[in-house]
């Protein structure tokens, strides 16, 4: 699939608009560029290369002529616009989740299981942004160590939720600025509550992203999906995982507090050697002189990067880390268009 | 010790304004009170019981005519005054970390090991804010089910440091605030920085609490604490303890993601009911609801808040849980207040 004609669809949400820049500052190698979105951007225009694209809206036939769609629209539009498509022999890289799981749809980090992209029948799923930002320092700690075990606390941003989220955290903050002193003992009935986060998510934590498992877990979607992505990436069915999701007032970067435990004695500084030789890594990660990562460090980087690593007292096998990722970018967009590097290759 | 006279040393500070209160809400039987400060609030007042009492200033004879001193000063401070005071007569309830280790000097959370307090000879140091918000949720599963590990990531607020943290987040935010979506793109030398994080806490997260280990662990300070206060609380020398801290931009309240292990299997529905009878915290844990605590709702309250109590797949024995608290409150002055009760009782 050499210069194929490229659509990106939902190109005018937070993630689209990632795809869109990415695909320009990596000179990706196409025949044509359409973006695309639903009605409610009808008539906006999308740059690229120099030019204004108009903003085709997505109908029955919107892969007509498409040969590779990058696509990142809410799961449920995902479900129906991809079959078609991918029955006509467009190939789509879906960044929601609608797909993962499917057992005939590859889900792949190009750094970690590139090789499982090309049982695609059509469709190819971009893996979750925690996930990612996670499995970016754990994947290569697994090939040198064999991973038996992760235990992980989010700090994911608001943009998570799309460029609602960030709108959201900026409008509660409007409001509540000026009043911090204040919030020691913050009268409940005047705080702001929002729609996207269904709670305060200015000058707090939400400890719950996205909804309840309904099946009565007490895990959250958000949660779930750690275990099932990471056993699907690193092929670990066996893998015991334990995830805790929360969102944090802050615009653009997912961080990861990460346990893992492995079959063998580790180091730290044996991780730090196997993780600074890693694609797409940086290790951020000195103690000596006040050196670690932080999101608004990694927000624009196409770099996870990994620091605070080091052992607990009396766990030889176990590692602590903290890793930190550009949600739309490495998270979404980027590993997105890596996939499609991927295929025209 | 009935009726004894009070000294508050520290008292214009975050966590000594909320001695004061906390001594004026409970009606803590006290025959005197003294605010006292260093010179730098010399002429400030403080009110406690419909009267201003004049902040005196700590000088080498503070101690003369008090009975009892609730003492929140740095721990370089309390190594100095507090020895002689101790040695005068004068009961000091510490809340920096100066005392807590020493084998001398009992470290108490009254609802968890109220009996310590007696063995003290002028010392009482109160545990560190962190490590009560974890330990309310976590020793009374201890007494249930028999703690083996305990695995925790924090988010820390920003009054964890005093006021001047508020301040720092508040003036931080005053120059990104309209800025959030740019934050997508922060360029590093436009970042407000201060001194009292060392990194923009606005808009982000800051994987370091205090200082890094000068033994070269390449754990903080504020890390090593929570495996030491753990051990020493729970009367467990041998427990492991793996912690992450993290300040996140919230004014007050300090939460824990924690994963806990125990010697038997264990179920969600046995934690809570454990909980639910346990003294100073609240239960707020129904994914039905979308019931969860968030550190908003914390701060101001006296209790901790615990929820998102679940049980990772395939690890019968361990339990997941959300612990949330205020910080200024039970994870200090009200802890130094219980133990002062404990004394006069």
């Amino acid at each position: 699939m050499a210069h194929p004609r490229v659509a990106v669809v939902g190109a005018t949400g937070a993630v689209g608009r990632a795809m869109v820049s990415i695909l320009e500052e990596r000179e990706f190698p196409l025949g044509g560029f359409v973006p695309m979105a639903s009605a409610r951007s009808s008539g906006k225009r999308v740059r690229f290369r120099g030019e204004n694209h108009e903003v085709r809206v997505v109908d029955d036939g919107w892969f007509d002529g498409i040969d590779l769609a990058l696509v990142s629209v809410g799961g449920e539009v995902s479900k129906k616009i991809l079959p078609p498509a991918a029955a006509a022999g467009t190939v789509c890289i879906d960044n929601s989740s609608a797909w993962r799981m499917d057992p005939q749809v590859p889900l792949v980090v190009p750094e970690i299981n590139s090789d499982a992209v090309w049982a695609h029948k059509g469709i190819v799923a971009n893996a979750n942004c925690t996930a990612i930002t996670a499995l970016m320092a754990v994947a290569p700690l697994h090939r040198a160590f064999g991973l038996r075990s992760v235990i992980t606390s989010s700090y994911q941003s608001v943009s998570g939720a799309g460029w609602k989220g960030v709108l959201e955290l900026a409008e509660q903050v409007e409001k509540l600025h000026g009043q911090e002193e204040d919030l020691a003992r913050p009268d409940p009935a005047a705080l702001p509550f929002g729609d996207v986060f269904g709670r305060t998510i200015a000058y707090n934590v939400v400890p719950r992203v996205e909804t309840f498992d309904p099946e009565g877990s007490g895990f959250t979607t958000e949660e779930l999906k750690m275990g099932w992505e990471f056993r699907k990436i690193l092929g670990l069915p066996e893998l015991e995982v334990a995830a805790t999701a929360v969102r944090v007032p802050v615009p653009v970067g997912h961080s990861v507090s990460i346990h893992a435990r492995f079959g063998q004695r580790v180091s730290a500084d044996e991780a730090r050697r196997v993780l600074a030789e890693a694609h797409g890594v940086r290790v951020v990660d000195d103690p000596a002189t006040d050196t670690f990562p932080t999101p608004l460090e990694a927000a624009g980087t196409d770099e996870i990067l990994v620091g605070r690593i080091r052992q607990p007292e009396g766990d030889p096998n176990a590692l602590l880390l903290f890793s930190v990722g550009d949600n739309l970018r490495k998270g979404a967009a980027l590993n997105a268009v890596q996939i499609a590097e991927l295929l025209v290759r």
